[in-house]
């Protein structure tokens, strides 16, 4: 399908599509780009990358796939620093968790240049960088493609074949619905495992550590708590709107949970905790 | 250690700590007791009791270790049926989530009668019933001794070496110090793992089902929503004022970051998610 696949950051997700295209034969080689010069040498040692770059002077200009799977707030300004030696026929597509910003900007930047079509593959672990990445990630995932009114057809239809022949379900959506389903699947989620997190650390019972007291339901609930800082800062920043929205709706609920003990109110609690499991039940 | 051990409430962990003595060697025979027969016999099927009852006048008297693995609420009254027949030497113990109203409860109905010590272990898994016990589930698990004023040493001395001895690392506790410590440890997870679920559930984004778009992130974050509705109502409501101060400190942290983000305020919001990461990577 490609002959040049230019992946700018080399992680979980960017590590696994590079296996995974390569191992599928959709690619004839993978090159990577990143600011960390050991993560790069450590993909190409372990099969992930035929080579690498640290400058965007050194983009490879036989490039036909650019991914862009950076920290979202990377994504514009990036692809605007490789934009000098960009193929104007070269797909360019990202992986980013949040789209309606991301796909704005880059339909702005790209304007009538390189053909840009956004993604998002719902995959992931609780592991980071090269080490992580393994060719089948994406296998029976869902991989959400956002395209706008400035997307070409072909573009969009090329990008599809490529997530499909990875493994992944696709699905198409609008950049700003997915923002609102992820704000609450994915994003709402991180804040309150973070929060959980901080009103352990934030409780005194005497001088207990409460941090040793905590079970597997705890250590569940928390585990996504162990993201990145900065990558989920930005995520929250870029999906503002759907974020907020999704905190008062959840803030709504706990103090629904609060008003029931605090009211003494057995069955209303008991309802409250029924319908989640009920929900949960189908969650799979 | 025991003669004739009677366990209350034959699921995970009742049934877990009936295998855990014999395989270790300190109890003759195990009684197992309940409301649902078909759960009884199935738990002397395969191998956790020698026989059951279902009837308060049928208490075997010889029994010297009676374990109350019922549901929090279900302790005292459970106990009261069994007094006209209980030895007045029988250890009484059992292994409820909330401390404080159980002792109390449970030392105002004993009065000078048989032997109460509460105990706690912290181990559970996301199965219930006697199929999902386990001999090993207490090792190397805390468990969480609550003596009172009226508890008499050699009782207390007997049951943390019970507990040592099926592996648990047993500690001593105020109940009231416990019942703090697990609102924010458990009860308080409990709450938002449930909120959550149901926040996803009052969303509504089109006519999207949004439960078909979480990823293990949501998953492993409301993992404990599927819980026993009844149990964690009555753990709550037992549980009261230290559940309601940790939903509380909770909420507080909630609006901390819907108010950075409001804010647009990157550096407050990377503060926040590293000082939860800080905290999560102590706790293992």
């Amino acid at each position: 399908m490609f002959r040049t696949m230019v992946i700018a950051g080399v992680g979980l997700i960017g590590g696994s599509l590079a296996l995974a295209a390569r191992e599928r034969g959709l690619v004839e080689r993978v090159v990577g780009y990143g600011r960390n010069e050991t993560t790069l040498r450590r993909g190409k040692r372990i099969g992930i990358l035929d080579r690498y770059f640290l400058h965007a002077r050194d983009f490879p200009e036989d490039t036909d796939f650019l991914v862009l799977a950076t920290p979202v707030s990377a994504i514009a300004p990036l692809t605007r620093s490789f934009l000098p030696r960009l193929d104007r026929n070269c797909l360019i597509s990202d992986v980013g968790s949040v789209k309606g910003r991301v796909v704005a900007d880059m339909d702005r930047l790209l304007k009538a240049g390189p053909p840009f079509v956004g993604a998002h593959p719902i995959a992931g672990s609780d592991q980071w960088g090269p080490d992580a990445a393994r060719a089948d990630l994406f296998v029976r995932r869902r991989c959400i493609i956002t395209p706008t009114a400035k997307s070409a057809p072909a573009a969009v239809k090329k990008l599809r074949t490529f997530w499909r022949r990875v493994g992944a379900k696709v699905e198409t959506m609008d950049a700003g619905v997915h923002d609102r389903v992820l704000g609450v699947v994915s994003h709402l989620p991180h804040v309150a495992a973070s929060a959980l997190v901080n009103a352990l650390e934030r409780t005194k019972v005497g001088s207990l550590d409460l941090a040793e007291y905590c079970g597997s339901g705890f250590r569940d609930t928390t585990r996504i708590a162990a993201g990145r800082p900065e990558l989920w800062r930005d995520i929250c920043l870029l999906n503002r709107e759907a974020v907020l929205k999704g905190l008062r709706e959840y803030a709504r609920g706990i103090e629904r949970f609060a008003e029931y003990v605090r009211r003494n109110d057995g069955p209303g609690l008991e309802r409250e905790f029924e319908r989640a499991l009920a929900t949960r039940k189908r969650i799979t």
